[in-house]
């Protein structure tokens, strides 16, 4: 493998120095990007996008080619795994996932097996490996996964929801069963993740989508406590490198304490949450990536600049931060406003360390 | 005025002793209750139903009929105050609230005037009046309005939104142009409350709705500046009582220290926050109300009641918590349920200040 290039990722993650803030945008690879709606086009769906190593190689890297961006991710989907355990996933045209077997008793739940990443998931791994050798060291590759609460709501919802009613009244009547269910996900999620390792991943992070839907006890013992079981199973080091593990949960502000408590090297947070208020709950225990409003992106490059910087005043300097959205890319995101998001966390974060750039630098 | 019988939840609000915890349940009047339909059938639509006092104090009433709570809601519609704007309301049929003339220009934002409550939004006030003499006493009544910033939502996007787009793309691009309409809203919700007030509610509450889709540093210049110039703005009596007020942020968890500080009575919280951390963040500057996730009363009985006293322990006893939702009760709720929950409220928090009850008490 190729030696890393810009290793500002990983360090910052890390929470050692770096000489600007890294950046990467949740949702880079995305529909905002026409060459990205044009291999989605070529592929015809989204899932055979994801299921072909090759388009998703090409898709991963579409982002860096336009951008400065300090790491690639890899372009597939939460729901690989419980469309690997045999759910029978489907994405009609603009609406969200659909479960053909959604799980809602003990019988369903009684034949869930977690999956054999190097079998049922072959086609990640394989997008991994290309996304590496494509990338030759430039940037770290980012693999990921959903959590496993967050994959039970699929799987249980049979697609989203509004107020994930189903989830609820399980967690709430059957508490026993969700758990088991959930012991299944935290297994396969560890499995999953190792194996992105195993096969190239950089550092991983977990997305716990809908753990914030959750009262603050619920979180704890159905979100947060699977959350931990697979950061404890996660390889730490990959040929002698660090694997630094990141824990998003949308809405999680509340639980900042709990969340940097769970072993994770970063936690992201959302724009509901102050950095500077984020950096004081969580002190030293873990770096934070975040978390400018993706909307912020609608406006225009002047406002982008400027809410880049504030953003980054609001962690107020020093190791630990890595700069993205609080949420993905939205569609209407026109490619311009990235691209002065990322020269201006680039620019303003170097001012911040070493005082004023010469001009034109 | 008749004199109040039960007045634990203003006194509750006022963090004053009370001999159980009282509670109320936000949309306590609504789609849950068969009688509620019925009416709502017989006045045609929605908006006639919120226009119409007597059918107004009717349904305001009917929860009350079915369970011991301890306060009526003035039933209503945080949009009373656009539409007496002139903006256009209306309820298209299982969707949302749509405006004909959304703001979203100078010259539109130039044309808003505050309502003159007991012109335009006479019909409330009689409400208020007829639900007054109606209650006889009973319990307090409830009156409320949405934030500025929450009505400035709809009136900007011209109905809801999945992201409120267009709103923030002029709270970002356009900060002035948005606080002179704030500076509007301010003014109108003050008069409205306060002319509710006048009429005869002893309690008033701020709905903030979507304050929580913003990120920490427009919340607190967008929303809660506006929240605290309407609450320094209220009547702090009324016939020589105090008319306690309630802010509730959707979403608010991680800002609790700063709403605990706009000056209002009590703070209402999501079921996202531990009572416990929430009591311990704002100490004894404020009431609490809240928090029990909607859906436990879609699952039984049992579990109701469990989650109910689960509730009451994480506040943990002592003054200054009114029982309540985390967000409105949702139409599938089986009434029989909401019975157990405001039982179970009233038995455990007895128990808890009192020592076991009487069988059969």
């Amino acid at each position: 493998m190729a030696k890393l290039e810009n290793d500002t990722l990983i360090r910052a993650l890390l929470r050692q120095p770096t000489p600007y803030t890294p950046v990467w945008l949740m949702r880079q690879a995305g529909r905002y990007l026409p060459e990205y709606n044009a291999t989605r086009a070529r592929a015809g769906d989204f899932l055979t996008l994801c299921k072909t190593p090759a388009l998703a190689t090409e898709v991963t890297l579409q982002p860096l080619e336009r951008f400065p961006l300090d790491a690639a991710i890899l372009f597939s989907d939460i729901l690989t795994i419980p469309d690997a355990m045999g759910l029978g996933l489907s994405f009609a045209e603009g609406e969200g996932p659909r479960f053909a077997r959604p799980v809602r008793d003990e019988a369903a739940v009684g034949r869930l097996v977690p999956p054999r990443p190097e079998a049922e998931l072959r086609y990640v791994l394989d997008a991994v490996r290309q996304i590496r050798r494509a990338l030759r060291g430039r940037v770290p590759l980012i693999g990921f996964a959903g959590s496993p609460f967050t994959l039970a709501c699929y799987m249980i919802e049979g697609g989203s929801s509004a107020d994930f009613g189903t989830v609820k009244t399980m967690l709430y009547r059957r508490p026993d069963l969700l758990h088991r269910l959930l012991e299944v996900n935290a297994r396969a999620v560890a499995d999953y993740l190792n194996a992105q390792i195993e096969a190239g991943a950089q550092a991983v992070m977990l997305f716990d989508t809908w753990g914030g839907t959750l009262a603050h006890a619920a979180y704890l013992e159905f979100s947060l406590a699977y959350i931990r079981r697979v950061i404890e199973s996660l390889a730490r080091e990959a040929a002698g490198e660090r694997v630094p593990s990141i824990v998003f949960t949308k809405g999680g502000g509340p639980w900042l304490e709990s969340i940097a408590a769970c072993g994770c090297d970063a936690v992201g947070v959302d724009w509901t949450v102050s950095l500077a208020d984020a950096r004081r709950r969580v002190g030293e225990r873990v770096a934070l990536q975040g978390n400018l409003d993706p909307l912020v992106l609608l406006t225009d490059s002047a406002v982008v600049r400027r809410e880049a910087e504030r953003t980054l005043a609001d962690f107020g300097g020093g190791p630990g931060h890595v700069f993205n959205l609080g949420h993905g890319i939205v569609p209407a995101t026109p490619p311009e406003h990235v691209a002065a998001l990322v020269e201006a966390v680039h620019r303003a974060s170097r001012t911040r360390v070493r005082g004023p750039a010469p001009p034109g630098a």
